[in-house]
């Protein structure tokens, strides 16, 4: 390709649905982007699309037939962003342009689903041969096309040089009201408003904590999915109806882009039987990886995010639809009565207040791992910086995240987010349609791992004494375990003599 | 040592708590035993116990300085046994085996509690230079010295020699009633009876399987601990009043060790205090890492062993003491009302079915992990005898493991436990306590993880059609995951154009 044009300021490597997405926005900014995919017809795809948008004139994409090619067309020092699948496939490309002469001031971004330890440890392996960058994007391909959420970790010199960058293509947040700056047209993103898009921290930090925005996402997913069986099982309610109870609860503090978006779904019939959609999908979900890696990790470094756990097992046990089908036949159930008319918005409200108290208790649990992984890591994570990117451009989006940016901005240290006076309050005032809308549930027979998880969680943490009193009693009895006791300091062991004179004998 | 007694059979590396029990059991059952420790303490702990038992003249353990001695005593090919800690010192002690000379068809054991994924490189790596053969032990000190339950894997000719020596040691279950055999008299061992030994297969699978008898061993702990918590607040009983309840409980179908020793703890006062001793202990529990890593292999290969999970987030949640010192005086639970005297039996009724109903989940959970784990490993795992040598020696043994190894047995392939006839009967019998005891939990505040997610795995594994089909419409609607349709063949793939015209398109 000849020189004609003046050199790009960004490569763009990997032009699938969010790498086009992220190319288109950083022309829509302004940026003059080489774009190179293996697959030429994604490196048309891209360009036809700039032009489309954009008009030949200021097209601002250029397609690029190979790695030479691309980066023939940048200016130095490089600064190329990644949009590939995560794992292997980020290893090959970085040798490649290693290969192609990429060097110490160099900037590599990786912007997919990557697992944080694998970031961790590719920064320390190219360490010195150019700067390896991550900064995980959130918001789905619209999200990536007019405003993503970013969170981005790394070397700071190379967050220096893409801060500008990121801060442009990043959602946009109405700093008074907290709530998105949207605009959908292409070649007109929206300047003004507080960028979704903060530094996280030392490498891996922002592949973390998009792992655990992840999570919380699977965790409010299948909240909203036990909201919706609880009341179409006891209601007998239609999708549009429960559409209908959804475009309602999203008026309030449930507002957010999830509760939204159910409410299309449930409103969306299937185009070929007419039915709706929701019954025409099999209900068997797909999995990533980010919220089993998060269920994982909580489990690994001992931080109880139950909710994100008992979300992937949902996900899990609807896998085994077989089984499910062949066990409906043999297991019994409770009647299941239906709710009289008068009774029907008493319910509704408490399914409502269920939903809302656990998800207090989801993103609770999420802040909490970050904070006790952030401690361990030594990152040192910005809590209410990290709630403010997460108010626009990802999937969780919501005005409940500016709650929990408040929150972190009266406390930075606060150790977890039921303590502080406004969740607290919230959860006080709504409990009892919470444990109502369970006691429905279980009596109904409707599967509430979420709900249920979420409760169980809030009234270990508010237990000063729990029963793994009796627990410690039972290691120490069959496997000498040991114990430490309520009346002396922590770190002092003792033991019973069970199967003796059941004196008691305290360890050095 | 000058050579003066005939060789010994077996060698015996580690003597703590479960390698000098082990040494023990060995000796009661006719065995010479070369015993060896790098503390010197411990292999004088152990002779001097041998003498005391058997008498000068009839000691059969040999105590050695080093491996070189312990070798020089054995018989050949050699049959080590090692009870030492998982993990670097498994390794430590192979690689001095081997620079002392062991060779291709000398057996090394170990008891252990590794991580199956280690015992699998372990089998690669010595093969070819020594047998690596594992069995993991359950049943604590007692178990070891008067009989365990062994889950011995690897290598068949390993096996062919081990068997009449594991055999030997284990514990005994009377063909008849399926329960225990027990005599705790040194140097009378119990000969006849069913063995609790049986070979599960291929490297790897006898530690798998002993790491999921643990993780239902949390479980099962955790569900007691519900029970206790349960009766404890709404029914203001003393622990001495539920260690009753519990010993009644113990006449039926939870007749079982844990129940058994729960009581024991209930009843027993501390001997400092004088206040009962669960009063006394910390309610911070802690964990050796088998359940941990039961939880997160479920999560690993996608089977919903919640109960484990839960159990492990229950440990989890414990630890987090201060936090809940501090969370107790802001977070406000329900009122706690009294059970009137009047229901109390009632109220007690509902507690046990739960706890028998949610067990048997944990337990349907468990073996539904270790079919899915030796389908993908081909383990072809026997279930049946698995849960037979279940029946004595271990921690979990329990009259319901008979109930267990019957389902096997009449089903070599059943998919799930609760699906076998007696299991769905039991449910379907108690299940309306179950929910009503899960009911007064939840209005009460008290803590229920564990029975409340193996409720949710009951409701959710009767269910033909789960809310998973509105979360593919989220994934479908955010990130064009697509999804199948009920009425087209899986692996179909449709995807609505949600952003645009909403018409459908079949995936190729």
């Amino acid at each position: 390709m000849s020189r004609t044009t003046p050199l790009c300021q960004i490569g763009l490597i990997g032009l699938g649905v969010m790498g086009k997405s992220l190319g288109l926005n950083l022309a829509d900014n302004g940026y003059k982007v080489a774009a190179f995919d293996l697959d030429t017809d994604k490196v048309q795809g891209i360009l036809s699309q700039d032009e489309i948008e954009r008009g030949n004139q200021d097209a601002r994409i250029i397609g690029c037939s190979s790695f030479e090619d691309m980066l023939s067309q940048l200016e130095k020092p490089y600064l190329i962003i990644l949009s590939i699948p995560a794992g292997k496939p980020v290893d090959i490309v970085c040798a490649k342009l290693l290969e192609h002469g990429i060097s110490q001031d160099d900037i590599v971004v990786d912007t997919g689903n990557s697992l944080w330890t694998d970031t961790v440890e590719r920064e320390k392996q190219y360490n010195g041969k150019f700067i390896f960058f991550s900064c995980a994007v959130s918001g789905g391909e619209v999200g990536a096309r007019f405003g993503p959420s970013l969170m981005p970790s790394g070397d700071q010199a190379g967050w220096a040089r893409l801060e500008p960058v990121l801060e442009a293509i990043s959602a946009k947040v109405d700093p008074k009201s907290g709530l998105p700056l949207v605009n959908n047209e292409p070649g007109n993103p929206v300047k003004e408003g507080e960028p979704c898009a903060a530094y996280i921290g030392p490498t891996g930090a922002g592949h973390y904590v998009k792992m655990v925005h992840n999570g919380i996402e699977y965790a409010d997913m299948q909240l909203i999915c036990e909201a919706y069986q609880s009341l179409r099982t006891a209601l007998n309610l239609t999708p549009k109806e429960i559409a209908a109870i959804f475009r309602e609860w999203n008026k309030g503090p449930l507002n957010s882009y999830l509760i939204e978006i159910s409410a299309e779904v449930l409103d969306q019939d299937d185009p070929i039987t007419g039915k709706p959609i929701v019954d025409v999908i099999l209900d068997v979900a797909g999995q990533k990886g980010t919220g089993l890696w998060t269920a994982m990790g909580s489990l690994e470094i001992g931080s109880p995010a139950m909710a994100v756990t008992a979300s992937v097992y949902a996900r899990c046990l609807s896998s085994l639809k077989d089984n499910r089908i062949k066990a409906s036949g043999i297991l019994k159930g409770p009647a299941v009565k239906t709710v009289p008319e008068s009774e029907k918005q008493a319910y509704i409200q408490r399914v409502h207040d269920a939903l809302y108290c656990s998800k207090i208790c989801a993103y609770a649990q999420g802040f909490e791992l970050m904070k006790t992984a952030g401690e361990q890591q030594g990152w040192d994570l910005d809590f209410a910086a990290i709630a403010k990117i997460w108010r626009a451009g990802c999937i969780i989006r919501a005005v409940f995240l500016q709650s929990i940016t408040d929150a972190f901005n009266k406390d930075k240290a606060l150790a977890n987010l039921l303590m502080d006076d406004y969740f607290a309050g919230q959860i006080e005032k709504f409990q009892e349609n919470w444990r109502e809308a369970i006691v429905d549930g279980v009596r109904l027979g409707v599967a509430m791992p979420c709900f249920t998880s979420s409760l169980s969680y809030y009234d270990s943490y508010r237990s000063e004494t729990t029963a793994a009193n009796l627990l410690q009693g039972q290691r120490d009895f069959f496997g000498s375990h040991t114990f430490e006791r309520v009346d002396e300091p922590r770190g002092q062991f003792y033991h019973i003599n069970w199967s003796a004179e059941r004196d008691i004998v305290r360890l050095k």
